[in-house]
């Protein structure tokens, strides 16, 4: 294990320039934050390439066993101050751990739609923290996974690992483009499930496994012919002033009560 | 109306200042941003003391409207240019308009318990995105109003208000600690059901009218002497690795529930 405490230190920048995406898609790389999401990532099957520390958290056991594990798989645990792992997280009270990770690309291809009875789609997602919060409930529901159609915000930034607690690794991500999700999804069994204002309660619907929960952007909803290419259109009630709910709440209220009916 | 372009303006650094918690305190008042928030909130019977503009805007019926009626009632509205409306904004692409307004109080006093068969309750939340989604729920399930106990984020924050689309002006939000909160409830009807990780199943469960849904800070749950005081205890499946929910979600869902059981 090697210490960094020049702020100057040319890696420091190269990871702090990994909260921008552009620097995201040039190296492949993203940023996590934090014991606990590490850990997830490790169980998941992830380690990071690079992991940096506070040196007092060194000794910390499951630390320790990180550190070990990194190393062994060829990957590099650096020591450094509290002030550069604020600088890497840009956060006043930073983790005591972040890792740099590989990104990794998952083709709907590689989707086994008979292992879950709950499908997550979303479409023109744009914010990071509801994207995160989605693949949150998608591992608390038991999704098979999360799929992103169109121009979504990026599943490795920072925000959405955050919000994501963890989820991001444990639940597959791909990205699409409406054509080929829905070539795909007509492939094999599948109900699609849209939400939208002009659907019926979601309550009184008979949903059909695998179920496809399609949300869409949280500004505009999803487009007419998506719509009309679902094999159902659900809401829910709307009591209030407002027309919406939330996107990652909309979709969390859908999946529990898809969970609920199997 | 008068117009303002120049940034260095001290209206404008005051009006800037409101997106910090100390400057909302001493002055009182509070930013909210958006046309359609503005719209919220005057339907809720709250107009902006001052309200900003782009010049470009002031043709717009609605803010027209919005601009006579905050005229007549002793406000200001203050055309001025993208440049500093992304300045009181804080983003680069700044809404149209954006409100000051004046912050109030709710008692616990004022609630009328039989106006609502769903409260919310939340303890020690820390996340203004939370805060306001929980809000935009709240209004709607046609919840009575979201009771924050202990030290919460502040309601009036930019990020709160923003996620709240505008259901900060429409739900009552009381300020309160948790020993005169349980006094109250205990004086009247009203069943209290605590979201832990100890509960049974939420959709076994039997509520009662007026429910109480108390979902506790973010990162450690309700205190146990909390979770010992609650009437009910229920949790949802956690069928993947983590074994919690986004604090929205969490409240969304139940929320949820209980609506559709009444």
């Amino acid at each position: 294990m090697r210490t960094i405490t020049a702020y100057s230190n040319p890696l420091v920048k190269q990871v702090r320039d990994l909260r921008d995406k552009r620097h995201r898609r040039e190296s492949g790389r993203f940023l996590a934050e934090g014991l606990r999401i590490l850990i997830e990532a490790r169980e998941g099957g992830r380690l990071p390439v690079l992991v940096f520390l506070a040196e007092a958290s060194a000794a910390h056991p499951l630390v320790r066993t990180l550190i070990a594990e990194v190393e062994a798989a060829g990957g590099e645990a650096i020591a450094t101050t509290p002030d550069i792992l604020a600088k890497l997280s840009g956060k006043d009270n930073p983790q005591a751990v972040v890792g740099v990770f590989d990104a990794w690309d998952t083709p709907l291809d590689a989707l086994d739609r008979t292992a879950s009875d709950i499908w997550l789609v979303a479409e023109r997602l744009r914010d990071p923290g509801n994207l995160g919060t989605i693949l949150r409930t998608g591992d608390a529901v038991g999704a098979g996974g999360l799929i992103l159609i169109g121009e979504c915000v990026d599943p490795f930034s920072v925000e959405a690992v955050r919000a994501s607690m963890g989820a991001l690794f444990t639940v597959p991500v791909v990205r699409s483009e409406w054509a080929p999700f829905l070539a795909w999804l007509r492939g094999g069994p599948g109900q699609l499930v849209g939400l939208s204002l002009d659907g019926g309660d979601y309550r009184a619907a008979q949903y059909a496994a695998p179920t496809f929960l399609l949300t869409g952007n949280e500004a505009q909803g999803m487009p007419a012919d998506y719509a009309a290419a679902c094999d159902l259109l659900v809401k829910m009630p709307m009591l209030g002033k407002a027309d919406s709910l939330n996107a990652a709440v909309a979709t969390a209220v859908m999946a529990y009560e898809v969970l609920g009916r199997t």
